[in-house]
């Protein structure tokens, strides 16, 4: 067996944080030296996540940077937004090649994340950051020592049109993404919206009109591909399960069929593991892909009116997340890309 | 107190027919003369519908026309399409006016109804029918001897959309509903789509590209209040809930902001006791109307790109049909509008 | 129509206060003259309690004692435990007659209080306190100006016990109460245990091994039935699912089967409009009493080793908290003890 | 690596034989050579198993006794009871080694089994078959060509309660099994029960009274440790969630606490790579172990009446069913018990 590669993971109490270790565990190539979390420093790792009981007996660790870069040849941080960029650029300066969850080093403009997040903690360290999504920087990140892995919605959102936005068959003026997610992806901090008699039995859209901080970021990868601003509408809403984001997205067609968009599709995302594209006629569900790695995609087009209704189903926690976070680091460190991350969704 | 008005609810024992029998138990002027079924007839009313013990402790009668025309003013049918139009016509033939919550009389156009629902089995019938949107025909439905209660899909899609439509507001070409529905909308018929596990931790699209057959209903109801053809692209989604529906409407705007649809909507609906307009920012979730007949309306709009996102949240048993239905009645008998219909949603 | 009887609720925005809220719009003997919390006063009510949208849209009031005795001629208090005891005497020394749904007055004991609950702030009042289950009270609710309204849990647990402890049917040492609970019953505060990803999909018990105080509730009122002290073990266990308590409970059998012990019930329940017992052989489903004030009880006998399955399914909220706190009311007040309370459970 | 051990998987399409599939596919050494289903033979795998879209390309096959013999090194059966046992009978004759995920030889007397299952298929087998409970039965696994893999319940009721029967820690006539399961339970087949609408939202018994024929199946075990008959009362309660099973086990103590029955339990259970004994005080949750092969035990006295409540979580279609089958298989071929099995639990 090949030696493994020692991984910290910061901020691992979090629901993003539980699940790199539920993932690193059935990793043959990964050992994880740290487990670090900062207010639940000290307390019992299986108090915190059950899961891990019998597992991993021991304590959450407190952030010690220098114990990190001692001990790990990689890091994954899962902080929030702002509270990340300090850690990493605290782990960058160290040399420790990091893995960051946050929304800190997605944006490529420091104005529009401002406009977003706030003021940026390590600007400086923006222009080293690639785009985790290896399904359009597989290359970018091989070499790369800063990852900014996407966020949930982003990724629900863009693997479908990507391949029909690079061909030029949509009218970019006019997208719409009605993305449908689980609450997990509200993240374990407590909340009314995520109460459970409050979430339970209803369906609600939050953050409506434009306003989700998660828009700025879809339009950024489609521009990028486009070669072109795109500007377009993005509601979130809220569902009663635990994981999942269906992103129903709609657009005007300018040339093609649900055919000619699978056919797309399929020889877009030959070379990538994680995507998956259903025939015309068949529709992704989010229970299907539930704990997996995987993404599912379709395509269908409302001929009356020529409008394309195309579809991606992910686990927020794993493609929206931790998966995707751990499917970079298996391109960053030359492995199989998908080592891993070969489980299937638990159906039912 | 007043006379009751006698009713039989045909079809009682599915979903619409059980939640019409519920609401029906609170009405003051009703009095339920008879509790039909077909192929549950014999069987003892509770234990088809347990939350009927002790309450109603006959059986399910079978279908006999001439004993209802007899004893009944009035008739609630609650069946599948197809198989109400016979039921319709031979209660109509006897004189019974008829609250029908099946499709077969919400199509005005023949052909329409033939294309998604097969031959009809009373078309002498559908010049009489009015459909049952108080909001929008209530002056029809005061004097009409039968009603076509609206598909849950269409009340949730239109009443959003209505004020603004007929204002000129939008334009009609850019129309998406998207739609999410409970289970208990698809019925009590058992099938995998609404079996627990392969429903329960999991959204998913079905009828996607304009197949499904509620579409051309609310075409039907936007046509009419623009007085021009209207082609939409309707999406409804199966969610891991029992009830509610919540449409979430895109369109571009070609006048107007969130404020003046608000007010718009309020002018609208300000003699309609089932509808509610929230304020701009607000957003209607679908726990906060179940169990009532209420609607929830709100509207946003996406200023970048000129986009609507309006909004409306029902409970599909009851606006989305039995309420409805009992909501049309209380029109056409000269009872107040809301009478038996002013309970609050249950939250949590 | 006769006059309506005026009432406060103070701690209006819990669950069991706005399940007051939501009872009492539909009571046609009330008038809500106060509406009070303490956190949330000054706030809009619709947008803490969003089902009371465009119906009640006035603001959430601080609770001033003498504005309420002024204005009231009863109050409901649904505050915490604890916190309600000051408010009550407040509430009292002004000649207001109190609902309490709290669990301040509900044990006669003061040191058994003491030991589950901390210091009492109004042990004098102790003596005047009734007991709210009509069922096996009705006489001494007719006069008292407080009742104490039971816990969920006990409600549950000792309806379907109380006609065979009456009549000694039961091995009093054998008593087992294993009761599922739905989330609404751990109230709105915030916790890990009802965020929604850590409740859903998963079921645990809590406070195990006799750490429940609401055991010592159940003892207390059983004992009272049988003349002897009653001890008996109570599991409680949290479901995914709003609102319900199903208590199943097991016993050794002295005499009697399923058929005598559901005679028994039907006999001392008579009277009782909220309690329904089922033909051996069904069981209690809580989804048939869910948003009603009814309790569902069944009897089964394990006849190889005589041992007692009683059932009671309830909702938490309604004959649990709120729908108990309004048939104490009717009863106080003289009205028919459903008054208000008549509605049926919403299937599904 | 190793040679891999070809399997056949008879059943594949219902909800444990698509367990088999997806844990099998993370299985070093397995290698799966048929995927035979009988109803849905002929149609593709991944249209009946969504989660396989884009793994197993196939179609269903149908069931050849002969072609599978001739392919597999060893079968699971994942049929009905009464199905299973005449394909155990072919596949046996041909020398295929079976793991049953039937009922249909767990039972050991053949009048018991005839008592609630009917005339038994192929009763000249049954010596031949060992209980598949690695925890007990390990060392007759490792010879056995006939594996009658447990049901779901008796597998959660009886590992808590093994160690201290052995023990005689516990009054063997006061045993109450108060268990709790998730719909997937209940099978693929359709119906009432585990419609959507009418299981979520609500908690129910069935089966209630010593009905259910999983009680046998426990006391046959219990008795075995015991050395002597075990009657005991088994109450199953179907829940709102898809997976897990918690088993509240009750008894009077004759010796012990929790601290002691943790101790012993910890013993029986240190080469059992599937049970972790929680320390006392700890609470079993089923989402802590929900797509695990794993068993989370744990113990708790109510010292006031000298009553055990013991407690155990499982997925009812792993621990429950195929991760089970998985681990005897492993036993039977010599394989480390947890290969293949090391998942954690999804958290959450």
């Amino acid at each position: 067996m090949s030696k493994r590669i020692r991984v910290a993971i910061v901020g691992a109490t979090g629901y993003t944080g539980a699940e790199l270790l539920r993932l690193t565990h059935g990793h043959p190539r990964i050992e994880v030296t740290a487990i670090v979390g900062q207010s639940k420093a000290g307390q019992r790792i299986a108090q915190i996540l059950p899961n891990q009981a019998g597992v991993r007996d021991g304590d959450i660790e407190s952030a010690d940077m220098d114990a990190i870069a001692g001990n790990a040849d990689a890091a994954f941080c899962a902080l929030p937004h702002g509270a990340s960029a300090p850690i990493v650029s605290a782990l960058r300066s160290r040399g420790v090649p990091v893995f960051d969850l946050s929304a800190d080093f997605r944006l490529r403009d420091l104005d529009t994340y401002g406009q977003w997040y706030g003021e940026h903690g390590a600007p400086e360290l923006l222009p080293d950051a690639v785009y985790g999504l290896p399904e359009l920087y597989r290359e970018q990140l091989k070499t790369t020592d800063l990852v900014a892995v996407p966020g949930c919605y982003p990724t629900a959102a863009t693997l479908a049109l990507i391949p029909l936005v690079k061909e030029g068959c949509l009218d970019l003026s006019t997208i719409v993404i009605d993305a449908k997610s689980g609450a997990s992806g509200a993240g374990r901090a407590l909340s009314e919206a995520t109460h459970f008699s409050q979430l339970a039995e209803g369906v609600r859209a939050y953050k409506v009109g434009g306003n989700h901080r998660h828009g700025p970021e879809m339009e950024q990868t489609l521009s990028a591909v486009a070669g072109e601003p795109v500007r377009l509408t993005f509601t979130p809403h809220l569902l009663p399960m635990i994981r999942g984001i269906l992103a129903t997205a709609y657009a005007t067609v300018k040339q093609g069929d649900a055919e000619r968009f699978t056919q797309l599709a399929r020889e877009f995302y030959a070379d990538s593991p994680s995507v998956h594209v259903l025939d015309p006629g068949q529709n992704p569900d989010t229970l299907a892909v539930r704990g997996s790695n995987r993404a599912f995609v379709s395509y269908a087009v409302d001929g009356r009116v020529s409008r394309l209704v195309a579809q991606c189903a992910i686990d927020n926690l794993v493609k929206g997340a931790s998966g995707a976070a751990l499917q970079c680091f298996n391109v960053r460190f030359g492995l199989e890309e998908d080592e891993g991350l070969r489980g299937l969704g638990m159906y039912p």
